[in-house]
């Protein structure tokens, strides 16, 4: 059991066929733009079409949530997908997901479906304000979503909302999930991982910043013992519950000492990139041998670390490799702006270490590109003092 | 400059475009036995002969010393080559590394060249028993090497050797080099980088094993801080003499508190393996960044780290990817007795911890395929207590 087809040939497939290579695996992807089957580090090179990529394989996988139903439905056929295609589509639908932590009875913010003006206008009198609407299906980094802070501006965000939906031309129903907007301290997030028997493993948590929307900074350090509890027996009821295989990433909003979930993501994911240095098997590599059947490997933290994401740039200066531990990871995509070109991780023997090498990478990177880099770095070293 | 091309297309390279492909570099490898450019993932995948992988390249160099020198000299021309081919020569060639060691004052075991009978016979005088007798070109991995012990089988010896001089076809004229043998307490390697504008950086002391001439096991962890200075004064002399660029290895005989040179491989190196998991940047990174002209990454120690060879066989036991920390590399070779197939790594937070990790793993492998691995472990372990 050592052919993988990942659905999806992006830059989360590349790092697994880098990971997978070693272990001597096969990783092909299965590019949804083209239709064809290709190597994610040689895209140029085809392996024929989807009927081929699953007769070839011997598992299936995806590294995105938005896989079109027909092609989970089709690769599901073969008894090769893992996980399966309700999970991967719970990851891509806000409505699916919020009923998933209800039947889990895991805490998540106050939310309501809405299809139309009647269900806008309940939406406002059940939750109070600020309410955050997010389209129920395709969004992803803070694309698709809408903030109400005042009853005032409730016309035009609806006006809005009432035109996206029109415009909608997606297979399944579009909706959009109106939330309470949660005073949250900070974002954190889980990656853990599940066998096919059943075995389970969990990352540290990992700090998450945005930048404009997107994932900027993620951070794997000291851990409070007590919210790595929390997330870890949320990440073991909703892994049960979907009998789950593969790794399996879930973001919270920390308010106080408690954890509520904001989204789930059937997949690797951004915020457990860090692992490629800073743990003992990376989250990449514990996919893979989760879905051939193989023993998860370690998850523990071998130093703290950082992920630091390449946003829009193709270059950076060449003294970051200078900084001691400094990696970089580049995707191999074409510059444009906003989009996820790589991401660099840096560590450190201690936090205080850590916080140095950021601090020396804030300077050195383009402010302009990292415009939140340097208050983050700073920050990061006055909390250790 | 990110096009590299390797001479040579076997694991050395393929663990290269591993590490390369990270930083957007394109690694390609030459391999000799078809005279085709190849992605050393790929080998299937052709990018025509040696010529157009010259003209594509931006830096050419090597994953091993008996490059024919034809090809080193067409390479040489581009003014891309790096190292040198006269450094790649000097690791084919042990008498032109004996006199490279000369020329730096470098302490090394007694020796004598031959070519014929009357040099034989000067050997037995000039140098004391026991003698080892190395094929000066193309000798590997315990191969091209004969030991005398008596003089009663000097006779038998020399006609064994006579014929094997007779029946060489080397395009160099091949010669043998006698050394009187180090009673040596054990090997060490250290793996050094250099880059074009002469900075240096060089890894912990490793300390290695071999099994019937093969390296077996390799150990990175306490450093005598005495023994790595002075390894890294002949890697500093070495280096600067040979105006090398890229990884560098040196293999030493360690005598009490004193290390003789025993041999130099201008490539990255087998017992430097294990940086891919214990060291803040791979040897792979670090040659590949030398000769890019990038900033050398960090050589130190992550934790401590030992590298097992796997060789001859196509599969371990799934267990062995229970151990936390062990990493598996395998070359995506075919079987053959003797040949290395991959490698295992296996690192502990504590020296302790790695010893334990080496214990589970001896058990868990066959016997019969690393004969010497368990009473390695126990040695190890009872040498920490």
């Amino acid at each position: 059991m050592n052919k993988v087809l990942i659905l999806g040939a992006g830059q989360l497939a590349r790092m697994m066929e880098l990971a997978g290579t070693p272990l001597n695996l096969d990783v092909k992807a299965f590019d949804v733009r083209t239709d064809k089957v290709v190597s994610p580090i040689y895209p140029d090179r085809i392996y024929g079409d989807l009927k081929d990529g699953i007769t070839n394989a011997d598992v299936i996988t995806a590294e995105f949530e938005h896989v079109a139903h027909d092609v989970l439905a089709e690769c599901e056929l073969s008894n090769k997908l893992f996980p399966t295609s309700n999970a991967i589509k719970i990851g891509g639908d806000r409505r699916l997901e919020k009923a998933l932590l209800k039947s889990c009875n895991v805490s998540n913010a106050n939310h309501y479906f809405i299809n139309n003006k009647g269900d806008f206008d309940k939406a406002l009198k059940c939750l109070s304000l600020p309410i955050i609407f997010k389209t129920a299906l395709d969004g992803y980094d803070g694309k698709g979503q809408w903030r109400l802070k005042s009853t005032d501006d409730a016309d035009v965000i609806w006006q809005d909302m009432a035109d996206f939906l029109t415009a909608s031309q997606t297979s399944v129903e579009q909706g959009i999930v109106a939330e309470q907007m949660v005073p949250f301290d900070r974002e954190v997030s889980l990656v853990g991982v599940r066998r096919i028997n059943g075995d389970t493993a969990v990352y540290p948590l990992t700090e998450n910043h945005h930048t404009n929307g997107i994932l900027s900074v993620s951070v794997a350090a000291t851990v409070n013992s007590q919210l790595q509890q929390q997330a870890g027996a949320v990440f073991k009821a909703l892994a049960d519950k979907l009998n789950y295989v593969g790794v399996l990433a879930i973001e919270f909003f920390q308010v106080g000492e408690q954890l509520l979930v904001n989204e789930i993501a059937p997949r690797v994911h951004n915020s457990g990139h860090w692992t490629q240095q800073g743990a003992d098997t990376c989250q990449f590599e514990n996919h893979l041998r989760a879905i051939c059947d193989l023993p998860l490997g370690s998850t523990a933290l071998i130093r703290p670390t950082a992920m630091i994401n390449i946003i829009g740039e193709d270059s950076v200066p060449n003294e970051v490799l200078a900084i001691p531990s400094a990696t970089i990871h580049w995707y191999n995509k074409g510059k444009r702006v906003g989009r996820k070109m790589g991401h660099i991780n840096v560590s450190g023997d201690t936090e205080l270490q850590l916080a140095e090498h950021l601090q020396t990478l804030a300077k050195i990177l383009d402010k302009k590109a990292y415009p939140d880099l340097i208050d983050f770095a700073k920050n990061y070293l006055e909390k250790l003092s």
